[in-house]
């Protein structure tokens, strides 16, 4: 048992996979469940995803709290759950963006902010919601803590004890960092996916370019079945770093937009010699 | 029995697997390989792809002579095909453009122009090479004949019952409307792929951020893994309409771009869901 009580405020796939994964792992004897949507609750209790419903003062008397609603929500859950964190209570939340997270934990929490472990568990899918959520969805892979100058080294302790019995690797990173990075490899590209299908169905012919649309499509479309809401937040909340990875790849595009105009058959070779070589480096560095 | 012999010029993925799915369909007696690459020729020929090895005379006396090189040999191929051509002799193609294969038939086969099916079948893998060649990589995928006012019917019937034998599902389409929509559902999204993954792989750090990619950026960039030089061809052969899609794409990202940087999260929410719900209709019909 790495704690007595965790509380899950957003039981969807991050929220009740963690639970389900540490219940399963024996990490955490009761899981309180914390949200605003009454059907999604039902479903994660009867799924045994958390044990009972809850408030905030509850959920401020559990010794862990996990954060894994939209994060554009977190200043406002902080703000109801700080009268109530019991002494000793860590935080910790599992967004996709952390300096913003960040700021809105140090604003909310005041002297508790020490008790706040940043966290992003690199893990997903385009499923979301209490009925995806799987024991297994962290199992061998990575999760980054941002921890703070302040942040209490006991608490960042606990947090990686618990994602480690999930069956992740923690890393540490730089929040700015954590930001950047993402910004390209993540949040980059769904914008990008779901940029592409909404152009396609906005058109009058969309309907007959979907029926011929294949497997490359369907891969290479596949994140933009995510959550629009979370997307939303996770664009808004990473909008620097975002719109500075849009500009990179706009510029890229031009670039590329460029050496097809111009036929240039060597330069076009060699991008896409360079792209694939590289992406064949990353599946392997993947597998080792 | 559809054909006796049946002759291909490049035996790779393509080529090999239209092969192999015949010969186990006993559509087909005998098959012939023409390559340039001995070694290719020795796998296709182990894997038992292909009967033996020939040169253009004896492929030219085959039924049926199927190319599936990429796409700008095309004019070559045909003009060292053409003399060699027996009366009733069907050529076809397996290009993912149409209009400049068909530009080239047209000029290389002068009055054979009629026996010149153009076809597409609509699958394929990232993987290439006569090693990647299966029997049912046709299974119940489309392909799609843009055959000419010239073309001979017969011709297209053979070509037709050849593809179902294999397992598919075959449409004819006109030849334009064949490039426009390929361009915006398959030849975008490599070229949209490829850039991503060279914009990363060029950068200072672009290490630490394949370190941290994940299933997201997995899918989303596994078509960046195809062959270079077969995309090099595409995006040259239907340099028009991919230039079209292209600009598409760069006005949607922009305006992507645009409502991040103003922070609309209202016009945010309504992409990501308009996208969502079309990627979700596409896969239902895909299902059905």
């Amino acid at each position: 048992m790495i704690v007595d009580t965790l509380a899950v405020v957003g039981v969807g796939l991050i929220g009740g996979s963690f639970a389900l994964a540490l219940k399963q792992a024996g990490a955490v004897r009761e899981v309180l469940g914390v949200g605003r949507n009454a059907a999604r609750l039902t479903v994660a209790r009867e799924r045994g995803l958390i044990d009972r419903v809850a408030g905030w003062a509850e959920a401020g008397q559990a010794d862990c709290i996990l954060l894994a609603m939209p994060v554009g929500e977190t200043g406002a859950v902080l703000k109801n759950l700080a009268p109530h964190l019991k002494p000793g209570a860590i935080v910790t939340d599992a967004g996709s963006t952390k300096s913003d997270v960040i700021e809105a934990a140090r604003a909310a929490l005041g002297a508790r902010f020490g008790d706040f472990v940043p966290g992003h568990p690199i893990a997903g899918s385009e499923q979301s919601g209490p009925a995806a959520a799987r024991a297994d969805l962290y199992q061998g892979k990575r999760v980054v803590l941002t921890p703070q100058a302040g942040t209490r080294v006991g608490a960042v302790a606990t947090v990686r004890a618990l994602w480690e019995a999930a069956g992740a690797q923690v890393e540490t990173l730089d929040a700015a960092q954590h930001d950047r990075i993402f910004a390209a490899v993540s949040h980059l590209p769904h914008l990008a996916a779901f940029a592409l299908v909404d152009e396609l169905a906005q058109r009058a012919d969309g309907d007959t370019c979907f029926r011929f649309a294949a497997g490359g499509f369907r891969d290479f479309t596949r994140i933009a079945g995510s959550s629009p809401e979370m997307w939303r937040d996770i664009a808004l909340a990473n909008r620097e770093a975002l719109l500075t990875e849009l500009d990179a790849y706009l510029a890229a595009l031009q670039t590329l937009r460029q050496t097809v105009a111009s036929e240039d058959a060597e330069a076009l070779l060699t991008i896409f010699s360079r792209a694939r070589a590289a992406r064949e480096l990353w599946m392997k560095q993947q597998d080792s």
